[in-house]
């Protein structure tokens, strides 16, 4: 009888969600006003440029003179000279040869990954990738290596075995949960000496590390090199939304007509195009923000570590505390929301090491004060939700 | 020798693209200026709604409020209230029990599709559906059968031989490419006889077709369907950027917690989560544009029709004309646009019959005269270019 109804469809979904309150990983979307008196260290905002008057106001600027959206497709109607000066200077900015803006830093590892490989290509990954680089290896049907995470030994024995097939190696520069760091110039070695490809996702690097936060690939000195290609995202340093691949011209060319995300997706709407151009502005303006944003990660991760508890040490925005279990997790970052202060909380299977934990974010206009109390608040809070802390 | 100095590695690639060259199918980014004099048959714009000062006011109002991005995931720091109100507007609008906001209609489909399939489900899909619904399909990894056009004895062979497995058929309403439409009733009536789900990309139908321009999915009475599932996109008929999935509020949840475009990517920009809004209510304001977008549509390929050309019949806003080669599509495109009116150009592998076309799309706001010269222009360019025009 229920099948004539259609209701009994999705019954399934039913006992994933009771298995999944049951494990304690049910997630709750929890929409937040303009403005708040909370403390920010959840978000990516890393510069402090999502709300920058220069910013919003060229979004604002941006939608009144060239419309809302882009209204299609960037090889029909959704190129705006907006777009293109947006690529001429993230490239320039990056020191890559060439750029291309998708609509998101999802859809730029999608289009990435499956335009540079293929059925027949080794990608050789590391265990801990964002999520839209695992996707992007799943699209493109290439035959996938999981290399250990920073496992250069690894990278390079899977290379070393592939055979005449094409190669590709696929990392994030800084990782986003964690925040730690791919050895970028070691990895690039070992490709260049086995004729793979490099893809590095810089999402969390550009705006945060290297000279000026040019990033991660530009400070190890390979954003000319022909055979690396670097994704980005708009939405983190820059403030706004959208995501880049950079690299040599060829490469984005060959982007143009074949990277799906780009080719079957609406162009990037104006204002956000416009609002990362002007954060771009901004950070040549201001080449000490990344810097200031470095320094608050050391010192929030330093004397979170003085207290006992088991902060990773930064080289960019991200500190990850590791907690006991799922729901000493949620109850820490419950209990720090109640004391104003947001804080992430990554539970699985959003964690590569099926360990949950907070993951807290630095932002160049954090004050002194600022950390002093988010270092309180988060003790504090890990005391109340017995996530083991030494409170003083 | 050159294995050493990278510049071999992706060497590959200028072999595709000198094979793409000699076919014809080499793209172009072309960027547009704010204000051009071109009168546009090629853009998503149906409404005229993405420079409509309601529209536009609203997306910079939010980026000065809100913020020029989201700064995190919708699960951290992403969702604003205004996010949470578009849902329950697009929502409300469709008649559909709840809905998710993603960051674009690709995302949004990447998202149902893997969260609502998986490994083991029986996946019966449409030849003619869009890139995303396909990498959709792809990502899931659930078993593919891809049934003949609009072709219900196939999906229904399909449904009633998959055995045990869960079943899920997948269509557009309007089809990107032709503007032709699926028989949704009858989907429904079959998925519902073979305890299937459906899943129904409504990106043309929104804002264009059914009461008021609620789409295709409210028009054959499944808003409400326990067993049906809808996404659109904010970027076509709304102008703005983005996409969203609606259905039961089980399935919502169940994205929430298992969507990895939901989860693993930044939430929609303020401005364009606005924007749609705006968009929304102009829409419930004036229900009589998606009339006439679709008059204008109907008028437009008529006329072309009997000018001997071969115009798809709309029921929406799009007409696609076939050109008997890419390199004729590609001339007949170029020689309208010199006249002043821009059409989309459609190529292999965009096309899902490998069928090279023009593709027309109207808008609310075409007056006559726009349409009299549309036709002409099209008509003296198809001729220019060897597209077998009968000119009068
Ligand atoms: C490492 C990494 N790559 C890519 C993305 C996706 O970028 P976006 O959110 O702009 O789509 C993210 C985060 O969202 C990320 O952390
Ligand atoms: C049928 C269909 N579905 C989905 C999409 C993707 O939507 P968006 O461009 O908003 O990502 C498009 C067009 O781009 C489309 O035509």
């Amino acid at each position: 009888m229920t099948e004539h109804t259609g209701e009994s469809v999705f019954d399934w979904i039913d006992a994933r969600a009771e298995a999944r309150a049951e494990a304690g990983l049910t997630r709750r979307v929890r929409p937040r006003a303009a403005s708040g008196g909370a403390l920010d260290l959840a978000g990516n905002d890393y510069l402090g440029l999502a709300r920058d008057k220069r910013v919003v106001g060229a979004a604002a600027a941006a939608s009144m003179r060239w419309g809302a959206g882009s209204t299609g497709s960037r090889l029909v109607t959704g190129s705006t000279e907006l777009h293109t000066e947006l690529e001429y200077e993230l490239a320039n900015f990056c020191g890559a040869q060439a750029a291309l803006v998708f609509s998101s830093g999802y859809a730029a590892n999608l289009g990435a990954l499956t335009a540079l490989s293929g059925p027949g290509t080794a990608i050789v990954a590391d265990q801990h990738i964002h999520a839209s680089l695992i996707d992007g290896c799943k699209l493109s049907r290439a035959d996938v290596v999981v290399a250990g995470h920073r496992d250069l030994p690894q990278v390079t024995r899977a290379l070393s075995t592939r055979g005449e097939r094409r190669g590709l190696v696929v990392t994030d520069s800084v990782f986003s949960v964690d925040g730690d760091t791919a050895p970028l110039a070691e990895l690039a070695a070992v490709c260049r000496e086995h004729g793979a490809g490099l893809v590095v996702d810089d999402a969390h690097g550009l705006g945060v590390v290297g000279d000026g936060g040019r990033g991660a690939v530009h400070a190890a000195g390979l954003a000319k090199s022909p055979d690396v290609v670097t994704t980005v995202t708009l939405s983190k340093a820059l403030g706004a939304q959208g995501g880049a691949v950079l690299g040599p011209g060829r490469v984005i060319r060959h982007l143009v007509d074949t990277a799906r995300t780009f080719i079957f997706d609406t162009g990037l709407a104006p204002g956000s195009a416009a609002a990362a151009l002007a954060s771009l502005k901004a950070l040549k303006e201001e080449p000490e923000r990344p810097e200031r944003v470095r320094e608050a990660a050391r010192r929030l991760s330093e004397r979170l570590r003085e207290r006992g508890f088991r902060a990773s040490e930064p080289s960019a925005a991200v500190v990850s505390v590791l907690a006991p279990s799922p729901e000493v997790a949620v109850a820490w970052a419950e209990a720090c929301r109640e004391r104003g202060v947001l804080v992430g909380c990554f539970r699985p299977p959003s964690v590569p090491d099926q360990v949950s934990r907070l993951r807290l974010t630095a932002r160049a206009d954090l004050s002194e004060a600022d950390l002093a109390r988010a270092v309180e608040v988060i003790a504090e809070a890990g005391a109340s939700a017995g996530a083991g802390s030494r409170p003083r």
